[in-house]
Parts: C-alpha cells; sequence; structure tokens
C-alpha cells in the first residue's frame, strides 16, 4: 500500500512553517595543526562568540561527498543544501559557467574550453597551450566570440574566458540535449576528438552537429595563433534541473555570497540571490538583517577563508575566521530558529589546497542539545553530537530544531 | 556473477546460534538540560547499575528514522527492530488499530477515523466535531458498529472508539487491496472527497467502492447528531507484510510490554507476545525471568518515562529511569550475551513533546569494547564507541557480541 520515500519526498511530506534558519558557511573552514602547540586555524583564531554557541550548541564534523572525497566547491555546496553530489551531479560545464557568474538558462548547453596546441598534423602537442596569460585568453575569446556570431541562425553562441588557457563555451537554442563525449583525447600525440552523443536521442544529434561545427570554425579562427591555434572542450552538460530547494524544503531561501560561482549554485536549486555592496563579512551580515522579512532560509558564503587557505596562509585564515566571529552578535539579534555554522570542505593552510577532511558544524538553537565543549574546533567537534555526519543532513537537522518538520508516522 | 545483499540478506546468511539477547526500550529516553547544572533526565537519575554497565560496555547515541526527523512510536520502534522506517512504512491506519490493540489480521484494511462536523450543504466546519468527549466518541462508534453490522454479506466491519473525534475503522473480507486516497479535504468549507483506488487494481476498485458505501451509510447514521455528523477515513492501509524478525535473525523472539501499540508493533513483526501480570518495570522483568528459557531475544518496553516526558515532568521522568535502574541486577543474574538499553526516541520533559534529538543507547556484553566513560547519559554517549548510529544497527551488533554471527567472507 505504501511505497518507500525518498529522502526529498521525506522532507515534502513532514515540513512545516517555523523559525527562520540561516546556514553560514565559511568556505575551506576545516584544517589542520599549524602552529608550535598543534593548533588548527580553528583553534588558535580568538573566536568568543562561536565558542559560547559551541558551548549552547551541538557540534559535529560533515563529510561534504563521502569519506576521503576531496570536494570541489560545487558539489560540496549543493551537499550543504541537502543534495547528494553522487546522486546528482552536476556537468563540469555548467560548474565552470555558475563559476564565473554566467547567466545560464534553461537548456542552455555549457562546456569547460581549453585552448591547445597543435602541430602541423594536428596533433596535440601541448592540452594547456603553454598556460597562455589571461590577457592572451581574454583576447583570444573575444575573437572567437567574433567567429561565433554568425554562425548558427537558430542557435546563439557564448564565449567567455575563465583563467589561463580556460574559457566557457555556452550554446543557447531549442531542441539541445543529449549526453555528450568530450573533445579532448587526454594525451598528447593525438588528434582531437570529434563531440559525439552518447544518449541516441534527436536532440542530442542535433547538439552533436552543432558543437563540431562551432569548434571546427574555432580553429579556423585560431589556426594563425602561435600557441592557442587549438582547443578542447569537455563536460559538455545542461543545467540538471534539480528539485528546488524551496519547493522541497518549504522555505523562500536568500542567498547572500560575493563570489559568482556560489550565487550561481544558490541560483541552480531555486535560491534567490540577495543584492549588496561590499565584499567583507560585516557586509554579508548587514545583507542578512536587510533581507530579513523576506526570507525563511538564509545561505551565507564567506570566501576568503578558503583562498587564504589555498595560499597556504594560516595567520591570514585565521583572521577571516575572526571577521565572522565578530559578525555573529548581529546574526544573534535577528532571533533564528537555527543557525549552522560550518564549512562547504577542509582547506589547510598547511596543504594549500581543498581536502577531505571532514568539517568542523556547529548547530546553535534554543532546542539544541549542548555538547560537553567550550569552544569550536575540530577536536571539539569530533565529540560532538551531531557526531560524524554527512553534510546532506545538516538542513533536515536545522529545519527539525527551527520547528520546521512535523512528526513521522504515528 | 554475485549480485549485492540487501540488509536482511546479510542477516540470514550470517546468523547462528549464540548467546541470548535483551533489548530494553525505555521509552523517550533521550532528554534534555533541565537542572541549574544543565543535566539532563538521564543525567540527573541515580543510575548506579546503568552506570556500571555504561563503564563496562559501549555507548553511542542512535538516530531512529534520519538525523533531524522526530519519530513517532510506531516508526521509532521498526526501527531498533532492524527495520528502517522510512523504506518499510507502515500506514497510519495500521498504526492506530495497533495502538488501541486491535487484534488485526493479515488483509484488514485499517484507517484512522475522525468525526466531523459538516453543514446543511455537506460542507466541513469542524474536521474534529469541536473535540467532542471519549465517552461521546464510545457512544457514537456503538451507534456506527450497528449500522454496519449487516452493511456486506461478504465482509466485516470493525469500528472502536480511540478518544476524543478519533476511532479505528477496519474493514475484513477477501480480495481487498490497493491504493487508497483519504476523504478528508484537510481544510474546512468542502465536501469529504470519496476514496479513490490508485492501484487501479480489482482489489483496489472493490476496497474504494466498499468504503465508500459504508462512509454514507455512516453518514446517515450520524445525521442527526448536533456536532459529529459526519466523518473521515484516512490513512486507509493493510498490515504491510514485512519479513519477520525470527526469520531475518533467526531468533525466537519474545515481547514484554503493557501497552497495546508495543506489542502490536512487535506481532506485526512476527514477535510472540509474553502475558503477564502488573504494570511496572519489576513486573517486566518478572515476566522476563519466567520466559527466559523460551525465547532467544526480548524486547521489553518501558511506557511511562516517555508519558512524564511528554507532561513535561522532568521528575517523575527521572523516578521512572531509576525504577528501570534497579531491575538492571535481575536481568543481569540470567546471563545474557548482550543487552541494549535504549529508548524509541527522546521525549525531553524541556519539550514535552517526542524530540528528533539523537538517543542514549548502551551496548553491555561481556565481549564489549568498554569506554572512557563512567556513566550512562546523553553527553558521554556522544563520545562511545557506537557513534551516532542508525536504530536499525542495534540489533546485528548485539548479535556479533552474543555471538551470533558468523564471519562474512574468508
Amino acid at each position: 500500500m505504501s511505497t518507500p520515500f525518498t529522502e526529498f519526498e521525506l522532507m515534502r511530506d513532514l515540513r512545516q512553517d517555523g523559525g527562520k534558519i540561516v546556514l553560514v558557511v565559511i568556505d575551506g573552514l576545516g584544517g589542520l595543526p599549524g602552529t608550535p602547540d598543534g593548533k588548527t586555524e580553528l583553534e588558535t583564531a580568538h573566536t568568543p562568540h562561536l565558542d559560547r554557541l559551541a558551548a549552547e550548541g551541538s557540534l559535529g564534523l560533515s563529510i561534504p561527498i563521502r569519506p576521503g572525497i576531496e570536494p570541489g566547491s560545487g558539489p560540496a555546496h549543493l551537499s550543504l543544501f541537502g543534495y547528494d553530489p553522487v546522486r546528482y551531479p552536476i556537468g563540469r560545464g555548467v560548474l565552470e559557467a555558475l563559476g564565473i557568474g554566467f547567466p545560464l538558462q534553461t537548456n542552455d548547453l555549457a562546456a569547460r574550453g581549453n585552448f591547445a596546441t597543435v602541430d602541423a598534423d594536428g596533433l596535440i602537442t601541448d592540452r594547456r597551450a603553454g598556460r597562455i596569460s589571461t590577457e592572451e585568453c581574454i583576447r583570444l575569446t573575444a575573437q572567437l566570440q567574433k567567429a561565433s556570431d554568425e554562425l548558427f541562425d537558430d542557435c546563439e553562441v557564448f564565449i567567455e574566458p575563465v583563467q589561463e588557457h580556460r574559457f566557457v563555451f555556452v550554446l543557447r537554442g531549442a531542441g539541445l540535449g543529449g549526453t555528450l563525449t568530450d573533445t579532448d583525447p587526454l594525451t598528447v600525440g593525438k588528434k582531437p576528438l570529434p563531440v559525439r552523443d552518447e544518449s541516441g536521442s534527436d536532440a542530442g544529434a542535433r547538439a552533436a552537429e552543432l558543437v563540431n561545427r562551432w569548434v571546427e570554425r574555432a580553429r579556423q579562427a585560431l589556426a594563425d595563433e602561435p600557441q592557442a591555434n587549438s582547443l578542447n572542450l569537455r563536460g559538455l552538460a545542461q543545467d540538471p534541473n534539480l528539485p528546488l530547494f524551496p519547493e522541497i524544503y518549504g522555505m523562500r531561501a536568500g542567498a547572500i555570497a560575493v563570489y559568482p560561482m556560489y550565487r550561481g549554485v544558490a541560483s541552480l536549486v531555486g535560491m534567490e540571490v540577495i543584492e549588496f555592496a561590499g565584499d567583507r563579512p560585516r557586509h554579508e551580515i548587514s545583507a542578512l538583517v536587510q533581507a530579513w522579512d523576506d526570507f525563511d532560509f538564509f545561505f551565507i558564503h564567506i570566501k576568503k577563508t578558503d583562498s587564504y587557505g589555498e595560499d597556504g596562509d594560516f595567520d591570514a585564515k585565521i583572521h577571516e575566521i575572526e571577521a565572522v566571529d565578530a559578525e555573529i552578535p548581529r546574526i544573534l539579534e535577528l532571533g533564528a530558529g537555527a543557525l549552522i555554522i560550518t564549512g562547504d570542505h577542509s582547506t589547510p593552510a598547511a596543504l594549500g589546497s581543498h581536502s577531505w577532511h571532514p568539517v568542523p558544524t556547529l548547530l546553535w538553537s534554543p532546542q539544541a542539545m549542548p555538547d560537553a565543549v567550550q569552544s569550536f574546533g575540530e577536536r571539539a567537534c569530533a565529540a560532538g553530537h551531531l557526531g560524524i555526519c554527512h553534510a546532506t543532513t545538516l538542513i533536515p537537522q536545522a529545519m527539525a530544531h527551527a520547528g520546521r518538520l512535523k512528526r513521522f508516522g504515528a
């Protein structure tokens, strides 16, 4: 009679109105020891407000993807929003387009482009075209845009620079689809491959044909370049049409983020992007205060912690964590039903890179079980009431604490 | 070549004879701080015997349904018995019938009934008929039973009072089935809906027709009532025919519980209900002693902790926990291979309601890994060897400790 629920059906079935929820994502929050006494960035930072929340709330360590998997920023955020990135993979082209803030529309076909060098026989000699400068990338993408503008009658092409040899390719038009292969043979000494459709659909056949025509035209336009005389496309993909966050959880959701990538991922799941001036945590919290009445759920993204982690700058990462700590009282004054402070992944300055280490996570609410700890840090989190939990469980847990979930069963 | 195992196939494959297992479910065991120094009910209770077991055994926090989901008692118990309630949902009608101790038979179709008030046009003005008294409910259900007795040639109808405006409807006969919708439009100002079958099966069509005929007759019988002049049926469902506990785990299982609901859920998975006199924990443990030779597995249900939690009575909940503690030596004397002490869910007196907080859990066995704690409480459990585990994993863990599981693979 009854059929098993999916996780999202469970949410749709149980959700109800309740308190507001704030999710603060301190990008790359988790770290590794870097001081003489073996403390991490978060453990070293002077964070009286976060420590108070830790004493009053529940701590844990969250796993963004799977244990041991180092997350990219896109999937890591999807996971925090409740979408298991292994079950809801997003094409690289879509993530790359979101990453530069390209206003992707439903059915747009997006790819990650790489300029490359080929020899007289068309064999690839450098898959990254000698890592040309970003200025060169900008010049070349403008050139490609010009060459593309009147290529198709019924489709538009957008070429946007990213960095060095990387660019974004977007094809917009009706009837595009399919499962499209990459042109990159992933090795030098071979020719780029034609795009093939593996879905067998009409939309796939059409998309493959148009993309191949564009690639040919683009290579002609680059033929006289000394380095970037060819290119490859990877991760051709469309907006995955994810089930929408507001519809799953029954919450109007607003996103506060400085960087386009995070605004893009939030848009992808149906959050509304809140505009504001400035780029510091205090500006973001001012935007939260301003928009408080308009949403049930707020996603706030703090970027620089990750950037400093990637730079290997232990102290700068600490200072950015402290800048977030200083804003906590203004968040608390608003009277949220539940507040989550976490990261999308760890970026230990000691590694200078994203890492797979589970992420310190704090859930504060008047209804939270206070843990037996007095500070917010990796080691404290390991003994907390949230345990080692998958990041996708955080929204349901916050909803419970904010009174937004009905009882399951009688 | 080989196909993946389901969890139950794994148990069927690995199970063997071993020591006896006792599962003591202290209903609503988990709490929240309620003393000036921030201790919970369980942390405050004087429990020398449970503390000794905690020092010798392994602790953890169990998740009954999913993180953040507040469990009903039925699904929470299924989970403790190893059945993920999200994968094995039980219809509300079945749970309601079990809840009043109705001896449901396989294929019986059960629903939760609500008396309602409609106006002259048949539009619902009160979905709960002004929350009539339970006495009124008893009078009205007797009246409905009478009106139903000769309605069908080949089916029986049972109408049982529950509380206030709530009753149980059971239709018994051959060839019933389907996926049946509710009659309740969930809002006032509308007419009750007819029951529809969504399965498209013959059994569904037949069941929908019979139920609709009964509803019509029942509304006629109520037409002159001032308040309860109509009714709705919700959660029409049959016994889900779950795989049976003794067959999955290879253990003869006996259930010791005072309240019908818990005897019912135990019966649903094929446990045998052990009869006994009295309603205190000491009577239940006497029943355990008495029945020790007859079963491999015992489920003992302690109800009042939950009732006191729901009443917001912090101290009474403590006293009931202490009453259980006093019985521990009699349990230990029996020489079980493994003993689990847990709750089906948390019912913090501070909230006066079931809650989603994970449940303190203790696994004692001569083979258990002793944790670095000396007491049984929420905070101690957060740092234990069982971690934050799903409740469905407890039976396999107990079986392992009681020597009831073979090695997996060579």
